[in-house]
């Protein structure tokens, strides 16, 4: 942990949040290697030419050769945005549970540019900043309110009550942490659908950290997902 | 809906949730028709002698064969409820969105007995009943708290900001609705864990419903599923 | 069973094969009713808009309102096309068992104008007749090359060799059966992979009965995903 | 590749297969890592205690802490042992393809202590070795039925006929090649099934391989497996 309770060689995400690679088997050159058993070939190294095969794959929908890989993630993020990111099935999830430890007291609060209105009609909504009074009067709302809730929640267990019952108090804005291991195949899915224009800001931000850390390991492949229009294979 | 909020045909569940079954495809036979395609053999009617054969299947994890069928729920539960239940990845959900839609401000507050205290040490945990007063205050704490989250939400609505960002003030004891697919192997893994002694009594209010609904479809696998000790094949 | 050894109500398939839908619980209205949980609405009835919705949910990536349904099909087909369909993972299979059971002496032989030449280059193959007398000379090949290979695998059983050994010489042309459950979300990929240009003729003619049968009981949902070009959701 | 066609490192399996272990990300730390993120702690080196806690996650079904960990495994195998291999979904799969590359010409042929039949009644099936005698004779027939479908399908092709099409008359007796990746709780359920007494012995070869190479890798997670009585979590 450094000073600021972010471990080392993370990103830091929101307020108090983190994305941090905890372990990768992951290189395009399984990639390659994956696609070319169909025809009984295997490489050391990857070439020049594999660039070519990685896009023809990926345009293609040959998605199973992107599977032969796996990131292991250790991510800290408000509980609405760890809602949206469980939906992903085709992954392993392991949080931390509420029900036996205590909560940190650490809540989600919209930095004032983030403070925003809804504009537009159903299907085509966009987001814009509200004005800077709002957004401070929003902003004092929410934390006072995640600090009344989070009181209540210490004054129930020093009272005695269960943990698994004093937490139904707390908001959806309070950070979780969990560990999160996912193949290429599954993770450029969740970038197309979360790293987008129509995801919530707040999960959008981790995308984007997420992105960046498969791109470092998975470089043809990322540029290959990029080209292709972020479509998934 | 009937005068209580509560669809017509579903079981009442905690305060403010439900259980309904929405519809299924589902009937002991289609376990034993899966089963004998191993023979290339077919029936249009169950008999006596296939409550051996799920017996068998089930105990012998064979579980394939509980795989043929399914069942569509509706459900209205608290979201700290179907932050577990959306564990269970081998089947569907689709849920309220709060970014869009608003919140109902329904909110759970336990019912007097079910207010508890933790006992034991880590691994053999239980639960006991608070003392009648304790239980009082902390229900009033709970609901007040609560209540003020829910203005806080409405407050900040009104004066304009996004409801996908208001919403993040919101406890997990506020109610939302889901439809959730599942087959008869999956829901008994569901059930094996969630209507089990080590499950927070919440979910498994919801558990017991859910189990009663699939008893009435598929008997004798429920009765095999109770008679090899509650395990999933 | 009918006098030619296909069930009734099957569409038969190749020489010997067939797809039979034996069971489903699926509607548009499914669809529509799992999306709309999002706003907390339901419908006892489709309504003329909702064919907008199943578009819109369609072409933006929308796909779990498609998984609240389920499809059970009984298939007859030789063991290569199967060996491609169980690559569909998101679905159940149960299988005809030649450990235990014995084979049918049923062979995939293709008809004259299937026996067929690939043309071109990797990436971009297709298919021409070969000449008549070639298609004959190969189609009686390939059936006294099944029927000695039958022969062996009687003479091992006779001889007292186990049904699990004796079985290895049979060819891929050897016809399996099985219980396929699925949803048209999945079932939707299945066909966009399966009933396409690139897919093996032999398994497209099984993908094109299981859309006939998909498309009189999901019609708006298979307008929709032809209108999409065939992605699926 | 050694002069007898295995690749280095890879284990012999049969006659003409092997399983090689191409890359891991595997430890029995990240067992106990991802456990521990319910209560917010991580370690950098497994302790003593670790082996508790890693037994009484397996014997609780507490699965998803083995799910953060993955094999990738380089296997041939005969089709009917891959058949069997691919029920299990929860992995990846790329297989050699007949389509488009030309089938090796190898086959199982059973050495003759493996020649059997099998005794006693349904669902206590065992295997006895058969006569000297007639495990030469099946033996010679085999290798003769599997040769003269190599000759049958080398003719075609040779005439033109396309390989997707010539491949059909080859026994399942041929070897295939493909990658698997697999995370450790989904392979101790391919290890459960496949490893054990009901399952066929060819594959059962093929689990006996993979086995050691994960209690290299994973000996804690390994040992609490088989005290657990190889049920997997």
């Amino acid at each position: 942990m450094t000073a600021s309770g972010v471990p080392e060689g993370s990103i830091p995400v929101l307020d108090h949040g983190f994305v941090r690679l905890d372990d990768a088997m992951a290189s395009d050159l399984s990639v390659v290697n994956a696609a070319r058993v169909s025809f009984a070939r295997r490489k050391e190294e990857i070439e020049p030419e594999d660039e070519g095969l990685i896009g023809f794959l990926l345009r293609n929908r040959h998605g199973t050769p992107f599977e032969h890989n796996s990131f292991r993630f250790h991510v800290r993020c408000p509980i609405f945005v760890m809602r949206e990111w469980i939906r992903h099935r085709w992954s392993s999830f392991n949080e931390f549970s509420m029900r036996y430890s205590q909560a940190s007291g650490d809540f989600y609060v919209p930095a004032a540019e983030d403070v925003r209105q809804q504009v537009g009609k159903p299907g085509v909504y966009f987001f814009e900043a509200v004005e800077p009074e709002l957004a401070q009067r929003a902003r004092t709302e929410i934390e006072t309110t995640n600090e009344a809730a989070y009181a209540t929640y210490r004054r129930l267990i020093e009272a005695g009550v269960a943990r698994e019952l004093a937490r139904t108090v707390l908001p959806v804005a309070a950070y979780t942490e969990f560990f999160w291991t996912v193949n290429a195949r599954s993770l450029m899915n969740f970038l197309s659908l979360r790293n987008a224009e129509t995801a919530q800001r707040e999960i959008r931000r981790y995308a984007e950290a997420i992105e960046s850390l498969f791109a470092e390991r998975m470089p043809l492949t990322h540029a290959a997902f990029v080209a292709a229009g972020r479509t998934p294979p």
